[in-house]
């Protein structure tokens, strides 16, 4: 495992960091793949502004909806970091049971008719090239 | 490439479920996918019954948001029919040109972090188990 | 696109490889994977030699069942010149068109529940440990 | 982790799929899998009738052959809970440890020989078209 | 496809990124790439900001390391696009043929070895944790 | 799990792999990876054959870039086995923290664009074919 840096060992750069994902999500909670990414500076500092950009910016989707998207993304991955915050995160904003159980539904007939078509191997209709 | 089943060369319970997609979808039109999916029966009804009932049916989700979650898994996994089809889907469902560029970024960012958590190999916090 | 290198272009021990490829399957065709290896020598050996021992040797599993299983990873992965060629070997070792609709619905599933077992964040009974 | 719904908390709809699961393979054990999809009653029916009939029903495949079908998708995404259960139930069903070995030995080969397919470039001959 | 966006039809904000790509690389070419992000400026300018600091800008790995870095994971995601630009790019910052075929030797081995460690479940050694 | 195979338990032709990964790597540990793999010895010889050539032998490419090729795929897949056991090795000839930093970046990025260039139906440009 990567060693988690904690605020109080964290240099002013890191800091500044997690100040502003504090101030920016209104908790005193830093999460581990923050203080996993603080190990390497530049990839903290690229990394939070997309998310706080992509995730928590002005845009045409629903915040909500982004994190249902990110989870799609996660559980199609198999990434159990990223399906467990992000699952916490969608609820967080909204997302109801029953929303979980077909986002979850719709994940896996992706999933499926995705090898079916290719291994049926399926040309592209004329009309959606 | 799999041979396509057309209309007039199809046998009744194929005919069956192309004429439910037309109904269903208010169209003449049969895409490859089913016309692929044809040469096995089973495989064409038990798609085309989850297709219409989780893409189309009553649901917690938006019909449009649906869409998006399908176009997350398919782009992750790189299924250049899903995509075409699904996005035209998305679009006929009024995603605009804004949102699908957001949904973009959104695949992308997820796509990148999940590779960041796997290789900074970081444990889920105890509060997101 | 990789140059392909006919067996007259070859070097000597290109064409040995190509020798044994069509003295092993009685042909005297050698698909675009083997010409366009043969640009490195040693992966056209390697790969060669394994796949005549893995797909061609002895063993305990049927040669037909062996094409089934490439089959089910090369359409996970989506490779589409491997689910063109292996489809075509399965079908010469016999596997019927019911078989391969089959084939294609339980890779189908199994793509599905894998994702299933993520989003839901199942831990394996104890008993299957 | 998702909650997993014991028996005797069960609505009656999730009993009568416990109750055709425990008939079907004649045991009294409900894996967990299907206690975590009973969070989502219509997901858990819709997916047990399909693993039913595509993993046990009639087909043209061999059962333990679908095992191994189901292995080599599960191996490729890296589903852990999926590659213990159906290991466990390929050996059930009669695979020597000899076809284990060979099967994970058809299954690596395929995932390399995937990537070099795809990292040469190489196009699909005219007559697997 | 989505339309590409050439410089003359393109808005200041586009342009300006173009000017810096051509600037930057010293060529007048455009890649398609670039065009096609250019229907979301927004992604554009995120993207190209990344590949220029990540692929072209100082650091601790060699440019041509870089993009070999960059085939492994294209190779292994099997996007066409990546693998033909990053090659194309590797080979036009030194990597020689000899190099190619051991690179996409050792990508095949990863993805083959990567299964055999999922497919055996082994646990990871205590001092590699 | 996998039993693991312990050199006293070891049959000959086993004790003969091990006994050349420990005078090849200069070491008395043997991975679990290989312990696993000797439960079928036609495995553990042709996986550490191909092991010690391409990640060990002489080559075009630098033993400690292969690693990081290695981890690069690894880290896609999501193979956590495969990502702590060869980021200790990338570690052990000379990877730098900063070098491991910028691997992880570009492993994102490429991870991220790949899904671009997917997402976009970007047709690779005329010089690039």
């Amino acid at each position: 495992m990567t060693p988690l840096i904690e605020y109080d060992q964290a240099s002013p750069e890191v800091r500044a960091v997690y100040d502003d994902i504090m101030a920016t999500r209104q908790t005193d909670y830093i999460n581990n793949m923050w203080k996993a990414l603080a190990n390497h500076p530049p990839s903290l500092q690229r990394t939070w502004a997309r998310v706080k950009e992509l995730m928590g910016g002005p845009g045409a989707i629903d915040p909500m909806v982004r994190e249902m998207i990110y989870i799609a993304v996660s559980v199609t991955n198999n990434c159990s970091y990223c399906i467990a915050t992000h699952t916490a995160a969608a609820r967080a904003k909204g997302m109801s049971e029953e929303a979980f159980g077909e986002l979850m539904a719709i994940i896996g007939l992706a999933n499926e008719t995705n090898r079916l078509a290719n291994g049926y191997r399926i040309e592209v209709d004329e009309r959606y090239r």
